[in-house]
């Protein structure tokens, strides 16, 4: 894509009233707007970084036998009631249809949904398991929203449901989901630094299990195992002061944002919703749950957090980056350099490689100081100068032309 | 994928509650799910079918230069205030934040939204035009819900905006979107009877356009001029009883479904936002918008009443339908026929064809009555019959194994 085609603009100054880094980076790149607080659009070059973190996740779910649906945002009243939800979970926010004054709610998760929907493809044990998943857009009545994307009133979230006739086969599809999830972090560049977190498991499991990205910005407080890479959070800490993989009392305070939850249900939503199965003995018991969240738009967030340079730009991992490379050309004036940058474009377009290509008539102070702000990783930068050596300059490194591909 | 794998099943009865033909085949099939009147879930089988219609809009979108972006669905009162209407849209849900108060709405469509957003990267002539569009859910306070998927509280719609430096550009512009969405139509498999209809522009344009399915359930009236097979819609016959292209008087009333409409705003909502741009002279006139909808879920009701055969299942186009090919094993307890199929599985799958494969041992007669419900449009069957002559049977014509590449 020619960089001149770019709707976005960067910007140096924007709005004070945007508190968080991950936003105030991502609007002066000309990647999200804030439309209100909590609530972002996500502009073209947004766009495709989300796309990208969604095909990384949808690639490794798929391996893991999960099924792409897709739910409603609009739920009925008597769904939460079902649980005893509708009351007490503050940030569901809740309204009446003017003309025929049905109570709804939009959705901040979707337990309530899908449990029942299961029934119509649960009757035997032969149905299970079986896993679904979705990637839509959730709404939370967040008291203050000052995170930017990292705790929006408006989100995309990954969540997936599983269902099993027994626990331990549930513990076997949860150890799997662990898997894949450690997978898509590694993938997006920031395995290092995201723990598995022992969580409190609620009244139905011993444990739950949140996905912890180190960053001194988070709104998390974990305590991390420096033996064997693992963190419990607050609640556990208070309970049991230990790691429970290897007992270590030696645990170190950090700051985290959550980046992923897993949660044994067990048989909380399908008890409510009298979600059962016929057994090989011909018994009706209750299905088994499990659900697992991965909040995409904060992962955007949280890469931005963590990729930040100077606290004023971002170098995106390779993974989710807008373009595989950004080509400038500089001296746009002398034709062989404008020849030779556009022979390049077409021949990585050819290859399905995609570029970002700024061919424009500007200074290059310009174009480096917006070429920082968009933050593609691989930057490939043709001049006079450097077509002198026959060459071009990749992330610095003089390379000569013939030497590409 | 393997059949057994397929979490919905097909269905025989679906409540009675369903009114609309499309919500009772795609239930039957196990495509969709009923969440509340007018909301509906899409299982993985309906999803890959709405993900296929997306690809082609997206395709043939990103042939006219516009540039997707994701905007969201929550909305502050204020900007609807700007367009005056917050009180007059009846089908906007409006609700408030029991934390903050604040009043929102829920997207039915964004012109509040894409306008001011668009002063961010609109300055000058040199901006101009640029094209940008979402795939997005939206919401409408429906009175009543009758038409399954054609017309939901809760869909999901295509909707473009286009910004212009004067009318003539947008009228050049509207022409291919025009164009590009001739080819949508016709890559679905509706070309033929789908027709451009003349409707009213409004207090700002002549003539707006919309693209009219022809369907004895569709819930519009349109007056078709046979010689230029383009009509006029109810609002235009009152005022002039002729066909705008070729003024043909000789117009015949159907009924069809609006799958698509295209509207010069022209500066309607730029007014309303004072969204403006610095001409070649220094002037700052007022931007001119066009705005551009098609209804995703909406065509995918629309093709259903299309090829439904029977009133009771549907042939999906090939362009969408949610595998390429459906394989069935018949006699699967003969070993060779088992072999065999698999072996022909692998091969479409190594070939990156998408293939329903049915080797459950089950009757030849459920086999049938399932696969006629998915409605794969090809199908292809092995059995021992068809192994004896070293064939399978495709789309019911014998063909020889050895010919299948």
């Amino acid at each position: 894509m020619y960089q001149a085609d770019l709707i976005s603009k960067t910007r140096k100054h924007i709005s004070q009233s945007e508190e968080s880094l991950n936003a105030q980076i991502l609007i002066k790149a000309g990647f999200i707007e804030q439309v209100m607080a909590g609530v972002y659009a996500y502009l073209p070059l947004g766009y495709k970084v989300l796309k990208n973190i969604e095909t990384i996740v949808r690639e490794e779910l798929s391996t893991i036998s999960a099924q792409e649906l897709l739910l409603p945002a609009l739920h009925p009243k008597s769904m939460w009631e079902k649980t005893d939800r509708w009351e007490t979970l503050d940030v569901l926010y809740r309204f009446t249809s003017h003309y025929t004054k049905t109570e709804l709610a939009l959705g901040s998760t979707h337990e309530e949904i899908i449990t029942p929907l299961a029934q119509t493809f649960i009757q035997s044990y032969q149905d299970l398991p079986l896993a679904v998943y979705q990637i839509q857009t959730k709404f939370r009545d967040e008291k203050r929203a000052k995170s930017g994307i990292l705790r929006g009133r408006e989100f995309i979230m990954k969540d997936l449901y599983s269902f099993h006739s027994n626990s331990e086969d549930l513990d076997t599809y949860y150890d799997t989901v662990i898997q894949a999830y450690t997978r898509i972090y590694q993938r997006l560049g920031i395995g290092d630094i995201t723990l598995k977190t022992y969580a409190s498991g609620g009244s139905f499991s011993k444990y739950s299990h949140e996905f912890q990205t180190l960053s001194d910005i988070g709104e998390d407080t974990i305590f991390v195992c420096e033996s064997c890479n693992i963190a419990v959070n607050q609640e556990i800490i208070e309970e049991q002061s230990i790691c429970p993989e290897c007992g270590n009392p030696h645990l170190i305070e950090k700051k985290s944002i959550e980046v992923g939850n897993i949660f044994k249900l067990q048989t909380k939503y399908s008890e409510a919703f009298d979600l059962r199965f016929t057994n090989e003995q011909g018994e009706n018991p209750l299905v088994i749950m499990g659900c697992y969240g991965i909040g995409i738009s904060r992962l955007m967030g949280t890469l931005v957090e963590i990729f930040a340079h100077d606290n004023s730009h971002m170098i995106w991992p390779k993974a989710v980056s807008p373009f595989n490379i950004h080509l400038i050309a500089l001296n746009t004036d002398n034709s062989d350099v404008s020849q030779q940058a556009e022979k390049l474009y077409q021949k990585f377009k050819s290859q399905n490689i995609s570029v970002l290509f700024d061919n424009r008539n500007e200074r290059p102070g310009v174009k480096f100081a917006e070429a920082d702000l968009i933050g593609i990783p691989q930057r490939i930068i043709i001049s006079t100068k450097s077509l002198a050596q026959n060459a071009v300059e990749i992330n610095g490194v003089i390379t000569p032309l013939d030497s590409i591909k």
